[in-house]
C-alpha cells in the first residue's frame, strides 16, 4: 500500500475493470479523445471501434449480459444522443451499462460558449437531463468529486442492474487524484440486507405453503438471469425436485437437459402440455417474473395470483401479501430474493416428498412435406449445430419468438429484447456479446431478419475488424414479417430493398489487404461461409462446416417465406390489443 | 364549402401538405402502421422507406432545408429514440421538422400496461418529456384537441423554425372529426408584428448610421437562409451596392456571381483579402448571424461590436443597443428582421453614393505539382461539374470546411451542419434533400468522408429504392481525418475498417432483379458510375460522365491522403480550445 497519483480517467478505468469491463465500446469524438488515449494505453482494456453509437450502446448491452457490466463512451451531444435508444433498452431490459459522455472543457461550459455539438443555447446540461429519464444515476465528474462519484455511480449500476450516466469533461480526464492508498479498497458491492424480521416471517410463510402444496412448480423468468441467480435456481430445483418452467425472458436460466425442466411457459403461446401442467399447479414459485405482453403470450397467463409466490429482486409477494420494505423496484432495502433465495434453499424441508416428473415433453414436430427452410423446421435444427455454452443473440421479430421453444444447449446464454424490442439491436449486441464471449472461448450465433439488419448492418464491419468469429444467420423473409403479421400484410411500407446480403463480409472489407495489414490494431477475421441457402440440405451441409470451423466468421443468408413465422409469434400477435 | 368528416390522421396529413410536406420519412412500427396506411393512400403524399430512424430524421431535416418543413414518423420508444440525434440537430441548426411518434392505444396507456417498447414502468410520457428538451412545442393528439393542436404545433414549427413533436396514439389516428367547413381555412402563418414604435426608432437609427458610414459592408449568415430571406438579401445588395460577404453557414444565401459578392468571412480562416476588407469596414450590416465556433474560424472574428448592426429574426441590435421586445430568441413578438428588412429596403436613402467594388478576389490556387487528388485541388474542381441550382450536401469533417471557399453555382443550396456537426448526418440528409430536389428537377451532390459514411451508409439503399439520382462522392482518406487533426493523429481509435466502397450501389441491391420488379412501389435508380478514383485525370473523366448522365445515380470513391485537409479546417482546429 502506498500513496498514488492517478488521473480521473485512469481511476474510472480501474474501477470499470474491477467490475468486469475489459472492452469499452464507442466512437471517437473531439470531446472524448483524451479519454480514448487512456483506454488505448490501459493494460488489458480494449476499445470497441464501433461504426456508430447506437450499435456501440447495443454492444455494451450485449457485453453486460455476459460479463455483468458493460460500458460505452460517446462524445457530447451528437454522439451520446445516438446512444439514447441503446441505453433506454438497457434500462427497460434491466442491463447494467455505464455510459460515459465526453463533454467540452469546464471553462467553455461555464461561460455557455457557442460550441459545435451544442444546441446553440449555452445549455450544457440538457443531454444529461434527457439521460436522467433512462438511467438510475448520473453525475458530472470533477477533480474533487471523482473518487466518490465514480464509486457511487458504479455501485448504483451494479446493484440497481440498470444503466448510469457519467459526464466527463475533456479537461477533467487528466486531472491528477492523490489517493491515500493504491490499489484502492475494492468497491463495496454488497446489496443492502433485507429487513431481518420481515424476511423471517416471509421465509416461514413460504415454507408453510410449500408443505401444503400438492402440485407445486417453479417458474423462472428474466430477473433470475439479470441478477445472476442461475446457480441458486439450479440448487432450488435440486432441493425441491419441482417441475420447472421458464418464461421467454428466462431462457438460459435453467439447464434444459435437467430432468425437471418441462418447457417454456408463455400463456396461450406455450406448448399445450406446458399450459396444462402450469394451469393445474396449485403453487407457482415464481422467480424474477416480468409480466410484459410479449413475455406472457400477450397477457394470457392463466395463473391465479392466489396460487403464486413471487420472488423478486425488490420484494417478495405471497399471494396478495407484499413482504417489501421500501418504496419501489429501485429501493435496495426490501425483502429481495438475492438474500432470501439462499435461505430458502438452506431451510428447505427435508421431509417432504419430491414430485413425480412425467416424461419429457416432445416439441411439436416440423413439417416434413417440403425441402424449403420453414420456421418450424429451422429453429429445432439450428440447435443441433451449437456446442454447449453457445451465446444465442436473437433479433426482435421471428427470431425472438423462434427461440422460445428452441432447445437451449447446456449453459447457453440468450440475448434478446423481449420487452424493449428495438429492431437492429441484435447486430450491435452480438458484436458486444462476442467480445465478452471470446474471453471464455464461447461462440455467438446471431439470428437477425433482413428488415432489422438494415438498421444496423455496419457493425459486421466491426466484428471483422476485431477478428471476431460469430455465426451470423440472416433470415431473409423479404421485409418486416412481424409487422406484416400485425398490420398491413400487403402494404408497401412493410417491404424493404433487397440487398446482396451474401456479400456482406466482402463489402465490409473481409478481403481488403489494408485490413489484413493490421493497421487498425486488430487481426482481421478469417471468412468461413458466405452464401445464400434455400433448401434444408444446403443449409445443413453449410452448418456442418460452420460447426467445424470455429475460428472463422460465417455469414449465412437463409431464405424463408415472407409470411412464414414461428407459431409463437402468430399466437402472440392474435392477442395484441395494438393492431 | 361543406361539412366534412375527416380522420385525425388525414387532417394532420392535409395540414402537413399545406405547409410543404410531400414526403414523410420514417420506419414502420406496430404503433404507427394505421397512420402509415393513411400516408400510403393519401394522394400526392410519399413515404420515405428509410432504413432506420436516425437517417429518417436527417432526411426530414434535409428535406426541410429545401421545402420549408420536413416530417418524420416513428414508433413509440424504440423508433422515436433513434431519431433523437436528428431532431436535436434540427433544433440546434434551426430547421423546422415535425416529428410524429405513433404510440400505444389510449386505454393501454391509461392503465400503464407493461407493453413492449416501454421502459416497463408504466410511464408513457417519458419519451415526450425527453423530446421537450429538443423541440419548441409538443402535444398528444386526441379526438377533441386534434384540430386546435395540429394547427398550433405546425404554426410553432414554421414560425419558430425549429422541430416540434406530436404523439399520435394508434386509436386516435382513425377517429373521425366533424369539421364545419372543408377545405379548412389556411393556417395563419403570419409572424406576429414587430412593435411599431420600437421598429420605427430602430429603422431611423439604422438609416442614420448608414448615411455616416464610409466603408459599409453586408455580412450574411445562417438565419438569412433559415428564414428564407434570400430574396430580401438580394434586394438589399441591389439598393445598397455594399460589398457582401457570407459566413460559412450563410453559403447559398447570396449569388456568388453577383458583382458585389466578395467571399466567405470566417475570422482567421478566411482568405487574407476578405479578412482585410471586413476588418477595414466601419459598418457591418449583419444579417442573421450565428457566431458559433466553427462558423467564426474558432471565435476569431476581428470585428468590434461598435461597428456592427445585427439584424436577427428575434431582435435588432445596433452596436450595444438591443431593439427587442420579448424575452428570448423564441419569442415571436420582437423587432425581427422578417418585417424590418423589407422596410429597410423600401426606405433606403436614394441619395447616398454606392461604394466602389474592387476586382473579384481570386481563390488561392491549388498545388499543381501532383496528379494526386488533393483537397486544395478537389473543391474548386468539383464546382465545374455542377449545374445551376445544385444541392450540395457536405458532411461534417473535411467536406464541411472544403465547401467554405468552393464557388457556389447560381441558386445553389448548401446542406451541412456547421453547428451541430453530427457525423453521418449527410447520408440521410442527402436522401431527404434529393426527395425534395426532384420536385424542382434539381440534383444533389453528396460529399461524405469514409468515417462518417460508416455511421449511416444504409440510406444509399433507400436512395436506390426511391429511384433517386444523386451524385455520391465518398472521400476515402482512411479514417477520421478531422479527428486526427484535432487529437490523436497516430491513434488506432481514429482508424476505420476499409470497406469495398466502390461496390456500395451493388451491395445495396442496385442490380437485384427483385428490386427492379418494383415490388416496393418505386422505380429503382439506374446506375451510372460506380468506381474508385486516384488521379485527377480519372476523376475529371468520370465527372464529365456524371455531368452528362443526369438521370442516373453515381457513386465515386475518391482517394485522398490521410492527413490532407482543407486549409479552412486546419486553421479552425488551430484555434480550438477543446483539443
Amino acid at each position: 500500500m502506498a500513496h498514488k497519483t492517478v488521473s480521473v480517467g485512469n481511476y474510472l478505468l480501474y474501477r470499470l475493470k474491477e467490475v468486469g469491463v475489459e472492452t469499452l465500446f464507442g466512437v471517437p469524438g473531439d470531446y472524448n479523445m483524451p479519454f480514448l488515449d487512456l483506454i488505448e494505453d490501459y493494460e488489458g482494456m480494449d476499445w470497441g471501434n464501433n461504426c456508430n453509437e447506437l450499435n456501440a450502446a447495443c454492444a455494451a448491452d450485449g457485453y453486460a449480459r455476459m460479463r455483468g457490466v458493460g460500458a460505452v463512451v460517446t462524445t457530447f451531444g451528437v454522439g451520446e444522443l445516438n446512444a439514447v435508444n441503446g441505453i433506454a433498452g438497457s434500462y427497460s431490459e434491466m442491463v447494467p451499462v455505464v455510459h460515459i459522455a465526453g463533454s467540452p472543457n469546464t471553462a467553455s461550459q461555464a461561460r455557455g460558449a457557442l460550441l459545435h455539438h451544442t444546441l446553440g443555447n449555452g445549455d450544457f446540461r440538457v443531454f444529461r437531463r434527457m439521460f436522467s429519464e433512462i438511467t438510475i444515476a448520473n453525475t458530472s465528474l470533477t477533480k474533487s468529486n471523482a473518487v466518490e462519484e465514480v464509486d457511487r455511480i458504479l455501485r448504483s449500476c451494479v446493484l440497481g442492474v440498470r444503466p448510469v450516466y457519467i459526464d466527463l469533461p475533456i479537461d477533467v480526464v487528466n486531472e491528477e487524484l492523490n489517493l491515500p492508498e493504491w490499489p484502492p479498497k475494492p468497491l463495496d458491492l454488497t446489496p443492502p440486507p433485507n429487513p431481518p424480521r420481515t424476511q423471517q416471517a416471509c421465509l416461514k410463510a413460504i415454507l408453510s405453503e410449500i408443505r401444503q402444496a400438492k402440485r407445486p412448480i417453479l417458474l423462472v423468468d428474466a430477473c433470475a438471469v439479470r441478477h445472476n441467480l442461475e446457480k441458486q435456481v439450479q440448487q432450488l430445483m435440486d432441493v425441491s425436485g419441482f417441475p420447472t418452467y421458464v418464461a421467454p425472458m428466462g431462457k438460459g436460466a435453467v439447464s434444459e437437459d435437467h430432468p425437471q425442466f418441462r418447457g417454456c411457459y408463455a400463456g396461450n403461446v406455450s406448448h399445450p402440455q406446458v399450459q396444462e401442467e402450469v394451469h393445474n399447479s396449485d403453487l407457482v414459485l415464481s422467480i424474477g417474473s416480468l409480466n410484459s405482453d410479449f413475455n406472457t403470450g400477450g397477457f394470457t397467463y392463466h395463473i391465479d395470483q392466489e396460487k403464486v409466490i413471487d420472488l423478486h429482486s425488490f420484494a417478495t409477494i405471497i399471494y396478495h401479501a407484499n413482504y417489501e420494505k421500501g418504496a419501489g423496484p429501485l429501493t435496495l432495502s426490501s425483502t429481495g430474493m438475492r438474500e432470501l433465495l439462499p435461505l430458502l434453499i438452506e431451510n428447505w424441508p427435508k421431509d417432504i416428498a419430491k414430485p413425480q416428473i412425467p416424461p419429457r415433453i416432445l416439441p411439436e414436430s416440423a413439417d416434413t412435406k417440403t425441402d424449403a427452410i420453414t420456421q418450424s423446421y429451422f429453429w429445432p435444427t439450428m440447435t443441433r449445430y451449437m456446442d454447449r455454452n453457445a451465446v444465442i443473440v436473437a433479433e426482435t421479430g421471428t427470431a425472438e419468438f423462434g427461440i422460445i421453444n428452441m432447445k437451449a444447449p447446456e449453459d447457453a446464454t440468450f440475448v434478446t429484447q423481449v420487452l424493449w424490442g428495438s429492431i437492429g439491436y441484435s447486430v450491435g449486441a452480438a458484436m458486444g456479446a462476442q467480445q465478452a464471449a471470446r474471453l471464455e472461448d464461447r461462440r455467438v450465433f446471431l439470428f437477425v431478419g433482413d428488415g432489422s439488419f438494415q438498421v444496423s448492418a455496419q457493425e459486421v464491419s466491426t466484428m471483422l475488424r476485431k477478428g471476431q468469429t460469430p455465426v451470423i444467420i440472416l433470415i431473409n423473409n423479404d421485409g418486416y414479417t412481424i409487422e406484416k403479421l400485425i398490420h398491413g400484410a400487403k402494404r408497401k411500407y412493410n417491404n424493404v430493398q433487397m440487398w446482396e446480403y451474401s456479400k456482406t463480409l466482402e463489402y465490409f472489407g473481409a478481403y481488403r489487404e489494408e485490413n489484413k495489414r493490421n493497421k487498425t490494431g486488430e487481426k482481421q477475421s478469417q471468412v468461413g461461409i458466405q452464401g445464400t441457402f434455400r433448401t434444408r440440405a444446403e443449409l445443413e451441409k453449410a452448418m456442418e462446416q460452420v460447426k467445424r470451423e470455429k475460428d472463422k466468421i460465417h455469414f449465412l443468408e437463409v431464405m424463408m417465406d415472407e409470411f412464414d413465422a414461428p407459431q409463437e409469434l402468430k399466437k402472440t400477435v392474435e392477442q395484441s390489443e395494438n393492431r
